[in-house]
């Protein structure tokens, strides 16, 4: 890669990070356009200032009453629709090309306010992209509604008994031929729709998913346009019972809400029609006259929402990381070497290192996995929606929700958990609300149940792999992998004859053996799973059965490894574009993260005969350790490379500055209240109590 | 153990719960009297009776600005001593015994309202303790003062820059003999003392930790009790600054502070003397006349803090798993058998099962652990209190630090990571806050990093083994283990020669096997450390350098599972009491336990040769899905045995009734604002938005 020029990216301040910064192997500018596009990193830095000089965004220091986060959140997503980030020369763009742009400023408004982001998301992305692919030119001036501000909508699915089992959905819509409308009826509060994000105070219409009964027939789960609220008194139109679900334990912006419907009438062409339509008559009528389109939509629907998610935990493990990275070089403890009177910063400590790296290392490779996956991504539903065989693609789609099944809750739960090492590595003061891990916390934990719960979702990826190797093994067919994340199964047999025959910590520090143990590992993993299953159904049990009790150990774990191994080839296929001293560094990333995964899985080898001897298990660990410490002097560096700038993350502990202690001096005595009395100060004092100060009281 | 007198517990209420409270193979209420102690028992319910009947503890909603949170809690604070549980009668009890009935108080406060008993061990408990053990008589009228409620305090410790390593704390007192003073100050920022609780706001009185000097010379840290505030007009004394830290992530009603001093003078008096004082002089004196004493006053301040600690994470923990297997037999969701249109309820499910019971296992050993450890940790301090030599009392003093400093750290992380998975294991509702993981949350998050952070505070334990083992292995001593916890080291060369042998998944499945293995797992990760501490000193490190470096996979290994074998092993001594079918079961949760933490460790076992062959993993795995399964139909019951009553657990999910729609309906409902337009609904209409539901808006 040719260095590029980086001069639009502004210099960090000077201060006590440069003496990590100036042992910095490489230039972390050019590491930075390694990880980020240099333009969307620069709309991103465009919305960024927009955010930064509009007053409704300025950030409280004191923790506001919910309801009053729920209407600043309101009014900010009213501004932001109001920016105009996407120039009308942008919105011509080809699909491809637009959607990451879309993408781009959802991913700077997400990791800086995450609440506004996702009633976005649901509010006018999702409705943007469920009326494109599921709806027809009838729902025109309701698409226009959305791309103009004029409407805001909410996703209605789940229902208060049933989230992950959407055929039990129980809200229905039946048509009226008399009238041509659908009466949309909630059978009792257990399938009220809740967890509906913009519904509970703010949106005006809703997505709504509800069983389509005509001529006394049920023809599943349909999608239907719902007017909920007059949009000029925001008051619901009876028929239409809409709360507030209250207090949540994160995303206290966001207005959840239940709603429920009785006898509520639409009209016919409410429903959305793409791929199934009602007469005026009352005849259902499937269309299949758009095989891509509808093939599209089915991935658009599956998957966008997942991406976006995956997108934004791999900012948020990239904020968590940064901060306690910096932390980690500022804060000293304890003496290394006892006879040295100088205390040593925290991240010499190998425990520390071991602590933190491994995150550093999964952000790197994340943000690098994300990107271009989505890239891959956007062009297979771009070449979808022209294809005119449906056959041509369900491969790829198949294959896509596999990885996006696995990716998924893989980056969630990783963030999930860095964010809380993260705050531990910087002690007492991670549990500062302005360390902003308590916030981001609170933006990452729904993200592992919504969008598919991460215990269920995962179990699609497990069942896509299982497929292909009753293929490979049992049809000797080829696996049906045209993204190529499981070719490598076709060669089981040269692959489970491996065995580990290192002897020093070298030999585990490559990309290839990582590659060759998990190659071993997928395959050991989806064979003894297959066969696990098939001795189930053997002993009597039925498919379902056979799959559930499989989960622990196996498909779930099969799942986890298939999302790490696809995370990592993508980096290395980014990291050849790379050389010199830069490719160094991120080839140790890549290795870090290898060898840190492999380890956690280290039983397996040994129960699957790769590893017969203690070697195996102590050079993993042992090459941890020397990955962490290899990576220690560059670290400080990676962080920046990166990191969004200091407003983004809004960390007292993680500025560029360095100045910790004035940071947190600055902070705590800007807190309102802080030097003062309290005001209720006479309702706490004790009558009768000791003045020891004075002489009489003297101790 | 004889059957006991159980009627003065309540039954619980009829409802779907009892679908699998009736498979139970035992009595719920004569198990919860081998949890708890019943006269305990009655006192936490009689301080629970007052708190239900106290409006200021009614619990809101909706929630409270901080500052409020702050004032209410205060407020709660002072009810609660006013409450006198503690009878005249029982404040005469001897130590241990009243001792227990104050952390029996506690423990029901702090599982009730955790910030109200955080401000009360702060304020008034730990206060007392540190006056009656390192006060004496001159600090008498204080101590009344704290016991009759007239004084609240503060633990002033941690300074800005420095927690861990108190050596290096900045804030100094230096004696002026031409007044008899000591005259306290704070050097700059960053050594003020921080994260004060109580100091915000609300104590008079500190409890200072500060470097005495005395004629030039520095005598190291020690306690004085400094006036902070004027009792009458809660305004801080002049030459003391005060100011509250702030928002934090949890323990809301907490008034965390710092504290800075100019020039701030006290009477000589107010140094605790009991160790050592400084005469009117000048002059330092040690004072070693009752060595009993002191050592009691070093254990006390050492352990106490963090045996509460202990003691409400194991609350927590019932809490979180009671909440979410309640959730799990109720809620249901797909079908086991697809030929069933009945669905099921999820704790059916393997998957969820390995989820949660791991976790019920280790509620039910830690409840035990700690309850039967308390007792034998005051006995200890009672029979040393009155101890005339310190070398009676030096080898249990370490042991008894050694187990809670492994403790500490093993039963908060268990209880944090425990909440999170009871928290994903309720899916969206679990983000409510009224299903309430994010105050369980938010109270036990900060229990990994205070009152010693747990990497730091676990390296205690891994030091105190490795003393042991040199003396086993190098100096051919015996263990110094009065408490057993380590004695087997004796027995090393047949203990590292043992290897797995077994078949078949019963082999796996005892306890005497699970004790075998953590035997085996602990002298050969304490040999193992050792002996790479040796090796890293022989190529010229020095013992911190050495020690820092075989932290990781190795010593904080070795104190994580010498803190399991601790809680297994106390708990397989209470088990030897009971009999029958509630044998049967507490035996079946032992081996839960066991075999799911012994499954983690399991790459260990390889690296050591203890396993050789595949079988090993394959038959841990499976038993822990075997222990798993026989516990499902008893697991409602255990549950039930374990928990606090509904009010105290205060969970919409995990209520006894086991009504959870219609409880998640009445909290929706009861949710002020649930239905009503918001009030600033004018501000978010958008002008010449499309009414969607007018004719001409017709979609």
């Amino acid at each position: 890669m040719a260095s590029v020029d980086v001069n639009f990216i502004s210099n960090l301040p000077p201060g006590p990070l440069d003496a990590y910064r100036k042992r910095a192997t490489f230039d972390w500018k050019q590491m930075k356009l390694f990880f980020e596009d240099a333009e969307l990193l620069k709309v991103k830095m465009q919305l960024w200032q927009c955010l930064e000089n509009d007053p409704i965004f300025e950030r409280s220091l004191v923790v506001q009453p919910t309801e009053d986060m729920k209407r600043i959140t309101a009014l900010q997503l009213h501004n932001f629709r109001r920016y105009k980030i996407l120039t009308p020369k942008m919105a011509k763009l080809p699909y491809k090309k637009k959607t990451r742009l879309l993408m781009t400023i959802n991913e700077a408004l997400a990791v800086t306010f995450p609440d506004v982001s996702v009633k976005h998301a649901l509010g006018v992305d999702l409705f943007k992209n469920t009326l494109t692919t599921l709806g027809t030119e009838r729902h025109q001036h309701i698409l226009d509604a959305a791309w103009n501000g004029t409407a805001l909508s909410c996703l209605a699915l789940t229902e208060v008994a049933h989230g992950s089992n959407t055929k039990k959905m129980r809200t229905t819509s039946t048509y009226d031929k008399n009238t041509q409308e659908f009466v949309i009826n909630t059978p009792d509060f257990q399938a009220a729709k809740c967890w509906v994000g913009n519904l509970g105070k703010s949106c005006t219409l809703a997505l709504l998913f509800a069983q389509l009964y005509t001529n006394e027939q049920c023809y599943g789960l349909h999608a239907f346009v719902v007017p909920i609220r007059d949009p000029v008194t925001l008051l619901p139109y009876p028929g239409v019972t809409i709360g507030d679900m209250g207090e949540k334990i994160g995303l206290h912006g966001i207005d959840n809400g239940f709603i429920m419907f009785k006898d509520y009438r639409i009209p016919r062409e409410n429903l959305l029609n793409r791929t199934a339509d009602v007469t005026p008559e009352g005849e259902y009528k499937s269309s299949f006259s758009e095989p891509g389109k509808i093939l599209a939509a089915a991935l658009e629907n599956l998957s966008a929402g997942r991406v976006g998610i995956m997108q934004e935990s791999s900012n948020n493990l990239i904020c968590a990381v940064t901060i306690a990275v910096r932390y980690a070089a500022l804060r000293k403890q304890f003496n290394c070497k006892p006879d040295d009177d100088n205390e040593t910063p925290i991240i010499e400590y190998q425990l520390h290192q071991w602590r933190l790296f491994p995150y550093v290392s999964a952000a790197a490779v994340f943000k690098i996995f994300i990107s271009a996956f989505t890239n891959e991504y956007l062009s297979i539903v771009e070449r979808s929606t022209a294809a005119t065989k449906i056959e041509d693609f369900t491969a790829v789609v198949s294959e896509v929700h596999a990885i996006v099944s696995s990716s998924k809750p893989l980056m969630t739960w990783t963030c999930r958990d860095a964010v809380q090492e993260c705050r531990e590595a910087c002690g007492g003061h991670g549990f500062l609300k302005s360390a902003r891990f308590g916030d981001i916390r609170g933006a990452v934990d729904p993200t592992v149940t919504y969008e598919g719960d991460n215990n269920v979702l995962g179990q699609q990826a497990s069942n896509w792999l299982l497929r292909q190797w009753e293929k490979v093994r049992h049809s000797e067919e080829d696996p049906c992998s045209p993204l190529g994340t499981c070719t490598f199964l076709k060669g089981y047999e040269e692959i489970l004859g491996r065995t580990f025959v290192g002897t020093v910590v070298q030999d585990v520090l490559s990309l290839s053996f990582i590659h060759t143990c998990y190659e071993w590992l997928i395959t050991y993993i989806v064979q003894e799973t297959y066969n696990k299953q098939q001795s189930l159904v053997s002993t009597g049990k039925c498919r379902t059965e056979a799959r559930n009790e499989s989960q622990v150990y196996w498909a779930s774990v099969l799942t986890r490894i298939y999302g790490e191994y696809n995370a990592f080839k993508f980096y290395c296929s980014q990291l050849a574009t790379t050389q010199g001293s830069m490719h160094t560094v991120l080839e140790q990333l890549g290795i870090l993260y290898g060898v840190s995964n492999l380890e956690k899985h280290c039983s397996y080898f040994y129960q699957g005969r790769f590893a017969r001897t203690p070697e195996f298990s102590l050079l993993l660990k042992e090459g941890v350790l020397r990955a962490c410490a290899g990576l220690k002097d560059n670290v400080v560096a990676i962080v920046d490379a990166l990191a969004p700038p200091d407003y983004v993350i809004n960390s007292v502990l993680g500025k560029t500055d360095g100045k910790l202690y004035e940071n947190l001096q600055a902070t705590f005595l800007q807190n309102p209240k802080a030097l003062t009395r309290p005001e209720w100060w006479q309702e706490i004092v004790v009558p009768g109590a000791p003045d020891f100060k004075k002489p009489k009281c003297k101790l």
